[in-house]
């Protein structure tokens, strides 16, 4: 019987999907959820939707849930971990502050001062929770898709003996996007993927052979305004890139340090605007909430597809033997051979065996560059989590690109020192 | 239209089951198919098979066949190489030399005296293919079967820019013997192995996540005769290899060195006979063409069933994006970790994007240090080879696990004379 | 016979003092000097001195000069670099072009547009030498001085099979502030120093076993006005860099970007002026010319001290086969771990046994990123150089620091073609 | 004050050559030395001699002495090991249990079965030392002289943070043999060593830039008989290796497998000597003890003069701050490069900043091999001690490259039972 358990659970929206994909495998008739959320209230919305949706599909599942992980974890199978530690308390330090020394955000939440600060406060829970899978399921396989995912994940590479890999569908994404950019079916395209999530880079783009980098390039014109950043990137650096224009600006020193500039570059919404995680999270939460509240009294439809997740093609995979191919974010042996050790985006092959990463070769060296620029980040905030050394995360926001190219030492060392004070309850572990 | 060439294609058993598994690809209706043989008689044999096979299945392939491999290199899409070069000529040397030194060979085709001296023959004729290729048909996949096989693809991708992979069955083949030994169902054996071609090991054996090598270890008593060398290695070094027990009684230092021994842990024909290979391959070719006449007559039915072999796979993979799983002979870029570079072989994922080798981790050490001898080897014959060096070609015999355990330093050193003198016609690129 | 071979000889001053130094060495008496430059007066002013020096010393050298380097490569044991290519020409475009685009440059001849455009005037010239060295003299041991030092010692040691090393007294020149700043008798100061040319860092500083840093943070205040960037830089990042606050400030993103920054964090001279080094290069040019004549003259007097660049160290060393410790610029063969194939600043062991690269270890990873981040720009420039690829040097223009914190990519794009418009008379090998 | 640690000091030849060349430091007037011997008798006899040197030499040494570490480690800044693990009980199990299954060992105290259980009874003592050392003084200097000394310095390196080195005088000894051998002033000989300890190559080996092995190749026939097995080495495989014959007999598997090879290969004493070492050692070390006597009673002199020995030359590099150069046993960060992680030696600079290991390079791949095969060996014994596994000692046995070329794995297996069963006493950490 396998047994698949989620933490973070309450963030039903996200809980459900994974659910509603695994239960659409065919061939897997039953097993086992555990359900974790510290939250009770919304990890009883995640309960019920579950034993809903296990009651309409008709399969052999049971649901059980808990506000303590220790009391769920035995005998997990699949780890899924989607918990997120403080966010409403401290998502408009993680903008606001920044703001006020010129550091403009979108998203902020896997880099920049604001994804540093959510891997200070979310990275302890996410260890504490690795050592208690090490001591009660030593043999699951962890899914990561809490953010910062690469950076959370590199420090589970790093912390523990649990075979964790990060997950993430921006590969996916864009890659339907170009498709649809370019007009042509998705299954006909062919192209190679890889780098560091969010910053993966499609270093070749075909149809029949055809290179279709050409066209794309064309087409800019027409297209520009719907991916204005992704666009610049390609046409300068020399390939189209997995995040949204609005969140991958923020990755690059390029486009929001000047206010002209992010008058060019930027749109509204996830094309760029100016604080639009942390104006809108909380109410797209709240929302989130509502929505399962209808789906369970009945208001709204629960829907039955299966997502292009790719949680559920992991168990699949591994529980039936079927070989799955999947972008997974794995420590780097060897596989992008001009990066250092750290967390990598590749091909993986899933069957029985596991996750098994495929060796990818070289990325042309300017893209290689950009994503070395952010594992060095990753690598100083791990230290700092690991070593508990708040000196360490000062010296990652120190690298932002982005910070970088805005401030001078003292503003970074001052902006830094603002967010501690600000979110210091949450930071605890740092002594 | 896809086109795939065949190299000593005058092999014409091995090219009738290549061609016969591509026929077998559903949804490949057709294609070009070039034949290679300097031996017009064997080239003709295959012509016919192929021309018949063709017809018999109704699908839409045509047939060319040339003695001049430039004539037909030129578009192709997969290079499939079966060369042997002057084996009838020299493969009583390979054999009878080393008998006389003590050095008693049963197959002795892929390493030792005799798999040092084929190397050195079919090396430069490799390469001068690979050359070709790189001129005619830059992109092509190329498959290489010629033993032997691990050295000769180490050659390859140290000096041609071709895509290159080396294929063998012997992973596959051990896996149905152990299901077979173990009697459990194929489908039901989870295992993973890796190591270098002929000497990989099943690392893990299990079903259901139970490990069967202690259910393997009772069973010793009554299956030891079937599997003798094979079933000592397990016993004593902890896991079972993928070569048969007479062939691989030759890669390591302990099975064949003195008479007790051979008598000991040999039986006849492939569990261990002396000069099984010299003594019956010329015969086995000949009867080989017999067959084929046969079936060309009609006296003998022409199978048309699948084989396990790889190389249809690899194009049913990459033309028609169909993900396979194989396991490929490639470059060691940190896929086994405790191997140096050479030639390893692992699971490789294949589809469109090509034959993509899988991260494998750490060989346990003992098992490392047997595969890193025998790299020690190829590595020296291929520097034998790129800088037509005979003395390299004298220090890898000198390293040949076996030899080594038999012969003074200038024991091999004339052993090596002798069979320097006897194949000189053979080895003109070493001046 | 030893034999010297300057080229580039005309730096008179630069040439002056290598020959002084090899003349001070005791125990060797005598050899052969061999001076090359295009322009024949000023080659004939360091011919003069030489021989003035020589018949001073009277030791027993021979000094030949010719204007075709190959006239006199053959036979020399030990060749010294410090070519310059069309400087006088295109130094204000280095400075004048960038600075249109707010990239504001102080000296510019390492890093930065200045120093890529340097590196892609000077290249193709060095890897010239290098080509005819390997003809005519491939067992001479090599010394680059020329600037950008780190990034040509990288096209060579990927570009040829000469031995070569990069030199430059900077880790030498900061250990003796450093001693001033601290007073501290330099002979007492212990320290580790390492990292990329201009880019090494002071990782330990100690007296007798104390660790010298507090004190060198307690006397900031009354210090920090000699040298502003680096106390700024040792202050935030935790070490103290080895080049002047002026040129270091160019390297990181952090001091030159703003107006305000510039006016708060630089001062006068090397301390940070802007156009600092395209103002007065040339007249520095001049006057060292004619310092030269003043001492040929008599009117100034020559002087015969040992200085302490490391060219006659490393003369003495390999010659006399006394043992020299340096800091030499190689190709990092894992000599520091965290820092990728590049070329590296450590100590290095001279002797009868050549230049002997020590391994260092791992540096802080918030010094290795800024480290890194030049290595990348390095790797491309080279790439451009052997690739013969425009684009290459465009991208790195695009992955300098400053330049990235200053400029978009479309301005980046604009400043680099408007370089190369100017400069085109002088980068005849891009096609 | 600088304290020197002896470990194992009851050898008191060996303590009081170490202590003669530390009192023979110019500059260096005084200090502390600390005595640890678990023989109370032996420690005593130390004492008195350091007391006697001491008052000779009139320098202002301490001496103080214990059977207890932990009462004088602390403060600690050299550390010498010099341990001797139940020896005079097992030494004749170690010789006579392996010959009785063909295996003919000489010393027999780095490798093959006598190494191997030498390092497991001595191994445990070694790493509790460290571990104390760790905790009283965690900045020594770790220099180990206790055989097998390359396999315990492996484990050092893996197992405690002590900065530790490996150090034998072979490679000076070796080049002293060459120069008389060649009749070549020792000053004028340039050679290049690496490899692993007792298993260096001279890969280079030259006077005035002349190639040495011509002469050393013409001198063969009057010298052979001198250094058969080196000689022979040198002839087949390249280079001339770093190991006494009879010794160096031991670690390939081509001298001593059968009794011809040996009467032909071997002569008395450390020419090869059938259980020289197991049957001379007892009584050499009675006789040494006799001797110390001897020189306290003043019957014979005490020698002043300093050997070559590397330990003070350490202790007076970092100390007085003067470079030395050393051969040192250290852990492979890429320094050779075709040889994996693990132990080796190569040329180290010595000064206040320590013992910092240059870059070798590669070795010739035959000679790269056979370290390889010797570094898997102690690859799994360092595993077995590290892991209390019996098992990984086995693997480790059946590796050994002699072994392997006598005896089957079965025989191994039960050589290996039998050399436990007689020293379980001694191996009381592997449970």
């Amino acid at each position: 019987m396998v047994k698949v358990t989620l933490i973070g659970a309450g963030s039903a929206v996200f809980a459900r999907q994974i659910l509603t994909d695994v239960l659409a495998i065919g061939g897997l008739d039953g097993g086992n959820f555990a359900l974790v959320d510290i939250d009770a209230d919304r990890l009883k919305l995640a309960h019920d939707v579950f034993e809903k949706l296990v009651e309409l599909t008709g399969k052999n599942w049971t649901v059980e849930s808990s506000t303590e992980r220790n009391d769920v974890l035995a005998g997990t199978d699949f780890l899924v971990n989607s918990i997120e530690v403080a966010g409403l308390e401290n998502v408009r330090h993680d903008y606001e502050i920044p703001l006020r020394y010129g550091v403009d955000q979108c998203i902020g939440d896997t880099i920049g001062p604001g994804g540093i600060f959510k891997a200070l406060r979310t990275g302890p829970t996410w260890l504490e929770i690795l050592r208690d899978a090490e001591r009660e399921c030593p043999d699951a396989v962890v899914m990561n898709y809490t953010n910062p995912m690469s950076l959370l994940t590199l420090a589970a590479t790093r912390a523990t003996s649990m075979d964790v890999v990060g997950l993430c569908h921006s590969i996916q994404g864009t890659s339907e996007q170009l498709a649809g950019y370019l007009e042509v079916p998705l299954e006909e395209l062919r192209f190679r993927a890889a780098g560091i999530n969010h910053n993966s880079w499609f270093v070749e783009l075909e149809r029949d052979g055809e290179d279709l980098y050409p066209e794309l390039r064309r087409r800019v014109p027409e297209l520009y305004g719907q991916d204005p950043v992704r666009f610049e990137t390609m046409i300068n650096l020399g390939a189209f890139p997995t995040e949204s224009s609005g969140h991958f600006s923020e990755y690059l020193p390029y486009f929001r340090k000047r206010p002209d500039l992010i008058q060019r570059y930027t749109r509204d919404g996830y094309l760029g605007e100016s604080g639009y995680y942390a104006n809108n999270w909380p109410t797209w939460r709240a929302e989130n909430d509502e929505e399962i509240r209808r789906m369970l009294s009945g208001e709204e439809e629960l829907p039955l597809e299966r997502s292009p997740e790719y949680a559920a093609d992991v168990i699949e995979a591994i529980t039936l033997n079927r070989e799955k191919v999947i972008y997974g974010n794995v420590g780097n042996t060897g596989l992008i051979e001009n990066l250092p050790d750290g967390c990598v985006e590749v091909v993986c092959l899933v069957d029985k065996n596991g996750i098994q990463p495929t060796h990818f070769g070289t990325l042309p060296e300017q893209l290689a560059a950009l994503n070395r620029a952010h594992m060095a980040v990753h690598e100083l905030v791990v230290q700092a989590l690991l070593e508990h050394d708040r000196q360490s995360a000062l010296y990652a926001l120190m690298l932002d690109p982005l910070t970088a190219a805005v401030c001078s030492l003292e503003e970074i060392r001052h902006m830094f020192d603002e967010m501690w004070a600000a979110q210091h309850p949450f930071l605890t572990s740092f002594g």
